[in-house]
C-alpha cells in the first residue's frame, strides 16, 4: 500500500524560510497520517511570480539550502516538492546563471533522481510563456537541456522509481504546463507512457486562478489520465501571488484522478488543507462532483480571498473607501466589509454641488447597513479654492514680459473634483487611519480610461477592475441576497443610472449619467481584451457589415440597432472609444494601482501595451468609406 | 559593383502604414544614387515594441500587406527589411497564429528566398526573452521550427542568393540577437560560415541605446566579421519605442565592416540618414574612429531627443515644470526648454511657510535664464484647508454610535504638500496649459520611493528616473557648460543641499536635506538594481565584513566609515533602504509615470517586480548577528 498527503499549502511568494517552515509542519502531519509520499506544489519553496528576484545570488542560495532542510526531513517518508534548481558552472540564454523549474523527489534524507535525467531532479519542459507567465525569462527548459546535450529531449524523460514498502512504484513527474501540452508538438506524459507506463502520474503546479479554469483544469486533466491510463495527482497551491500590476489568487483545488481519469478526490478552493489517501484504493472512492455555481459566486470567493490576503501581504489592516452612492464604490465597501472587522473600515461621502440627495442618501445607507465607519467631507470649498487660485496666477511669459491668465473649463473643473477626491481627501483620510484607499473602478471604465488620473483612478489595489460593469451588478446582487442575507446595497443603488455626478449634464435625478452604453460596450470592449485574437476596428466594422456583431461580441441582440441609428453613428462611437483605448487609456493604465485578476485576461502584466496610439488599417479605412457612401 | 544603401530610418511602432511610406522614400533614394540593395531594420514595417498588439489579426494582416507593397516595389532593386511573418496554418505554444520575427529579401517584385530555410525568408533563430524583450512570448524559434521539421537547426540556415549586375552574391542575414550568440551554444554565423563564406553579413537589428551599448555593438560585431572574414552590415532603426512602463530611445549608428572588422562606415546616432558605399571599395575607406564623449553627452542627447519624440507620439506640445529651486526640477526645465519653444513651456514655483526665500529665488532666476512662462501658486491656504477639514470630520462610529476625529501628524502634512502641489495644482494648471506636467524623480528616490504618490512622484513621464542623482549633478554641469554655455541652472542650486522642504526639519539654510547621502547611497542602490547578479542585504553586508564594500559598488573610498561609525549604523541604514525597496517603493513604482530608459537597467519592463516585501536571508541574519555582537 502507498498512502499519499496531497499538500494544498499556502506559498508565500519570495519566503523560502516561511515556506519550508510551512512544509516542514505538513511533512511533520503526513507522518502522523502515516502517509509514506507527501506531495507539494510546483515552487513551493521560493514561490513562483517574484520579477526579477531570480537574478539575485543570495536568493538562489536560500531556495538550495531550503531544498536541503526539506531532504534532510524526508527521513521514513518520501516528499516530492518543487523548487528551483541552479547550476552555478552553466549559463542561461542571458549569460546569467543556469535556472530551472525543478521538481525534487526526497526519501531518506536524499534525492531520488529520475532515471534518465541528467540532473537528480525532473527539468520541467514546456516553459509557458503567455498572459502572466514568464518561465522563458528565468528558466533553461529540458529540450534546451537537450539539445546542449546533444541527444534528443525524449532522452531525457524518465520515470522516477520510488521504493515504498518494498514495492517499487514507477512515478511519472510533471511540472504544471508539462500536462497542457496540446500546442507544443511534444507531450512529456506521452514521451514517458511510451517508455513505460508509470503507476502514477504527479503533476506539481503553481497554477493562477481565473474565472472557469478549474473546469478547464479538470477536463485537461481527466483526459490526460485516461489516455494515460494510469492515475493522476495534482497538487497546486493556494495564496496570492502578484506580477506588481496584477494580483492573482492560487486556489489549489487539488485533485486525484484514476486510471479512467474519474476524479476521486477534490481540495476544496481556497484553503489549507491535506488530501490523504491510498493509491490502491483510489478507484474504489466516490467519484467526485463539483456542483455548479453562479458566476458572482466565484467572483465573491476568488475577490474576498484576493483582497483579505493582499492586506496581509501588505500590511495593511484598515482600509478607506469613497463612496458616491453608485454601484461600484458600494460594491466594493460591501466586499470590504466582508474582509475587515467594520471598525477598520472607513466610508467617506465627498459631495460637491452636484451630488444628488439621493446619492448622499444612498451612500449613508450603504454605511449604516454595513455599521462600519462613515463621515462626509465636502469638496466644494477646496474645489472653488483651486479654481480661484488657477484663474488668477498670474502666467508671466518671460520671452516677451507680457502676463496673462488662465481660464478654466468645465471638463477642467470635472477633473478638479475627481483628484480633490483621492489625493486630497481619502489619501489624507487614510494616512490619519492608518490605511490605504482604493481604487472602485471596473473594466469597462479602465478599457477608456472613464477615470481621473491621480483622482478615481487611485488607490492601493483595484479589486472591481477585472469585473465588466454586469459583473458589478451582479455581484451586488450575489452580495445582498446571499452574502449578507439582507439588502446592504441599497437597491436604488442597483437600479439608479450609472454617473459620475462632475456636472450639471449628469443629474441622476433626469436620469443623466455615463457616456457609456453598458450593455454594449461591455462586450466591445471585451472583444479589444479578452477575445483570443483581439478585435480591432476592422473586425468590429466587418461583423457590424455583416450583421454578425452582436453574436460575435455576445451582447443582446438588438443593441447596436437601439443605440447606433446609422452607420455614421455606430462608426463614431467605435473610434471614440478605440481611440481612448489605444490612447489615453494606456498612459492611465500604466499609473493604475495594482488589479485583482479575476477573467482570463486581466490588465496588467497579462495585457502587455505600449503607448503608441490608436491604429486603423487599411481594410477598416475602405469599409468605413464604402458604409458611410464615400 | 554591388551599390548598398544602409536605411537608418524612424522605425514608428505600431504604423505599419507610415513606416511603410518611410521604406518607399528611402527606396525611390536609393534608386536615385543607384543603389543595387537597400536595408531597412528588423521589424522596420510593425515596429518591435508593441506588447500584445501581435495578437491582433487584422494588424498582422496589415503588416502582410504591406510587405506586399515593399515587394512590389523591389523593381530593379534588392530591398532587405524585416516584419512580422505569419504562417496562418500553424499556430504558436500559445495556441495562437504562428508568427515569426523575419528578414525578407525582395528583388523585381518577388522574394528571394535563403536557399534552405522552408519559408520565403530568414526566421530569426535566437529570440531574446530578458531585459526590456519579450520575443519568445509572440515569436517562433527557428530551433523550434527545426525541432517541430524533425531537423537540426542548422539545416535551415543558409545564405541568400542574390543575382545584382551579374554576379550572384551570397548573402549571410541574420536578426539583431543572431549576432548576440556567445550565450546561446548556436552561433547563426558560425553555421552559415561553415556551409559557405558569405561575400558578407546583414544584421538587421532593433536595438535600444543604452549608455555604453554602443560600444559594445562595436566590439561584437567587428569581432563577428574579423572571424567570419566577411564584411558585416548592421542596420539599426531610430526613433523611440515604448513597453508602457519603459520609454527607449533606437539610436541607429548603422556601421560597415570589413572582413577584417574595421569599421569603414556609420551612421550618426539618432539621425534618420542613409549610408551608401560600393561593397567592392568598402576595405578602400578610411576607418571610421568614434570619439570618446563625457557620459553627460551622451545623456542629454539620449534624453532631449526620447523627450522630443516622447512629447510627439502622445501629441503633447505644452509641458509645465514645478520647480522648486532645487537640482532635480532646474535639471528637468533646461532639458525642456531645449526640446520646447519657451512659450510651450510653463515653471511653477509652489512655496509652502517651509520654502526658503533662496531656493523661491532660485526657481525664479531658473526662468528667467530659460525666458519661458513662469507663475508662483502658493499651497499655504490649500494645505491648512485640508488638514482643517480633515481634523474637523467626525468619524460617525456606526457600530458602536460614538463619534471620533483624526489627528494629522507633521509626516502626513508633509505629503499633503506634496499632493496638493502635483495633483491640485500642476495637474490643473497642465489641463489649463493644454499640456503635461513632469515627473522630475532621479533613480536614487525611485529605488526607495523617497517621493510622494500622487505628489512628486506623479507626471506624464519620468525623464530622469533613470539617471543617479551624481549624474543629474553632472547633467546640470553639462546643460550650463556645454548645452548652453552659460549658467542657466544656477550654480547655487547645484551647490545647495538636496531637500524636499517639506518641513522644519529640512531647512536648506541650516544646510538640513534628505536622508540621503548620494555619494554613498547611489551605488548601494545601483548594486540592487543594475549589477548583474543583484546584490541583496547578504551580499552588502559580507562586503562591509571583508572590507571590500566600496570597492564592489564602486563609491569613493572611505564614504563607509564617515557616515556609518559602528556596524550597528551601517545595519540600520541598510536595512532602512532595503524595507523600502523591497516594500513601499514597489508599490509607488507600480503606479509611476513612464521612465525614459538610458541606463542598462531602467525600472519598469526591464526591472520586473512583485509587491512581496523585503527578504533577509538566513546568512544575511546570521552575519549580522555576528557583526552586532549577539
Amino acid at each position: 500500500m502507498l498512502r499519499i498527503a496531497l499538500a494544498q499549502m499556502r506559498v508565500m511568494p519570495g519566503r523560502p524560510d516561511r515556506n519550508t517552515e510551512t512544509m516542514l509542519k505538513y511533512i511533520a502531519n503526513a507522518r502522523k497520517q502515516n502517509a509514506d509520499l507527501v506531495i507539494f506544489p510546483e515552487m513551493a519553496i521560493p514561490g513562483y511570480l517574484l520579477g526579477d528576484t531570480w537574478e539575485q545570488t543570495s536568493f538562489l542560495e536560500e531556495c538550495e539550502a531550503c531544498s536541503d532542510e526539506i531532504i534532510a526531513a524526508s527521513k521514513g517518508i518520501a516528499v516530492m516538492f518543487g523548487n528551483v534548481a541552479v547550476d552555478w558552472a552553466k549559463k542561461n540564454n542571458d549569460g546569467r546563471v543556469r535556472k530551472y523549474n525543478a521538481f525534487f523527489t526526497a526519501q531518506d534524507g536524499r534525492l531520488v533522481a529520475p532515471e534518465e535525467s541528467p540532473y537528480p531532479f525532473v527539468v520541467k519542459t514546456l516553459l509557458p510563456n503567455y498572459r502572466e507567465f514568464d518561465d522563458t525569462r528565468h528558466f533553461f527548459s529540458l529540450q534546451k537541456l537537450a539539445r546542449e546535450l546533444g541527444v534528443a529531449a525524449e532522452n531525457l524523460l524518465s520515470p522516477i522509481r520510488l521504493a515504498v514498502n518494498g514495492t517499487t512504484y514507477a512515478v511519472g513527474g510533471l511540472l504544471c504546463e508539462d500536462g497542457w501540452s496540446d500546442d507544443y508538438g511534444l507531450s512529456p506524459m506521452k514521451i514517458i507512457c511510451e517508455k513505460e507506463r508509470p503507476d502514477f502520474f504527479v503533476n506539481i503546479s503553481s497554477s493562477p486562478y481565473t474565472l472557469g479554469k478549474n473546469n478547464k483544469r479538470r477536463r485537461v486533466f481527466s483526459g490526460r489520465a485516461a489516455e494515460a491510463g494510469a492515475p493522476l495527482l495534482y497538487v497546486n497551491n493556494v495564496g496570492i501571488q502578484n506580477n506588481g500590476k496584477t494580483v492573482y489568487t492560487f486556489d489549489g483545488a487539488n485533485a486525484a484522478y484514476d486510471a479512467h481519469g474519474v476524479l476521486r478526490l477534490s481540495g476544496a478552493p481556497y484553503e489549507e488543507t491535506t488530501q490523504v489517501f491510498d493509491l490502491e484504493t483510489l478507484p474504489e472512492r466516490k467519484p467526485v462532483t463539483i456542483p455548479d455555481e453562479p458566476e458572482a459566486a466565484q467572483i465573491f470567493r476568488a475577490l474576498s480571498y484576493g483582497v483579505r490576503l493582499f492586506l496581509e501581504t501588505i500590511g495593511m489592516k484598515r482600509v478607506v473607501v469613497g463612496v458616491s452612492g453608485g454601484i461600484d464604490s458600494a460594491v466594493a465597501a460591501a466586499l470590504y466589509a466582508r474582509v475587515l472587522p467594520p471598525e477598520n473600515l472607513l466610508l467617506v461621502n465627498m459631495p460637491s454641488i452636484y451630488n444628488s440627495e439621493t446619492t448622499k442618501g444612498l451612500a449613508r445607507r450603504l454605511a449604516d447597513n454595513l455599521g462600519c465607519r462613515y463621515t462626509t467631507v465636502p469638496i466644494q470649498p477646496s474645489v472653488e479654492l483651486t479654481v480661484e487660485q488657477l484663474e488668477n496666477a498670474t502666467i508671466e511669459n518671460l520671452f516677451d514680459g507680457t502676463t496673462e491668465h488662465f481660464n478654466i473649463s468645465s471638463f477642467m473643473a470635472e477633473n478638479i473634483q475627481a483628484r480633490d477626491r483621492f489625493s486630497r481627501i481619502l489619501a489624507g483620510l487614510a494616512a490619519a487611519f492608518g490605511g490605504g484607499f482604493t481604487c472602485n473602478a471596473n473594466k469597462a471604465e479602465t478599457t477608456v480610461g472613464y477615470s481621473t488620473l491621480y483622482g478615481d483612478q487611485s488607490g492601493f489595489l483595484s479589486a472591481l477592475a477585472d469585473l465588466w460593469k454586469y459583473q458589478v451588478y451582479d455581484l451586488a446582487r450575489y452580495l445582498n441576497e446571499t452574502v449578507y442575507n439582507r439588502e446592504v446595497i441599497p437597491q436604488e443603488t442597483i437600479d439608479i443610472v450609472p454617473s459620475a455626478e462632475l456636472s450639471d449634464a449628469q443629474d441622476v435625478d433626469k436620469g443623466q449619467g455615463d457616456p457609456l452604453h453598458y450593455p454594449y460596450h461591455d462586450y466591445l470592449f471585451r472583444s479589444f481584451v479578452e477575445r483570443w485574437q483581439k478585435a480591432t476596428p476592422q473586425d468590429i466594422l466587418e461583423w457590424y457589415a455583416d450583421d454578425a456583431l452582436e453574436k460575435e461580441i455576445g451582447c443582446a441582440p438588438g443593441l447596436v440597432a437601439k443605440y447606433f441609428p446609422t452607420p455614421k453613428d455606430f462608426i463614431a462611437d467605435l473610434e471614440r472609444w478605440w481611440n481612448q483605448f489605444s490612447g489615453l487609456a494606456v498612459a492611465k493604465r500604466i499609473q493604475a494601482p495594482p488589479i485583482l485578476a479575476v477573467s482570463r485576461r486581466a490588465f496588467g502584466f497579462d495585457h502587455r501595451e505600449s503607448q503608441n496610439g490608436p491604429y486603423y488599417t487599411k481594410k477598416y479605412k475602405a469599409l468605413k468609406a464604402k458604409l458611410l457612401g464615400e
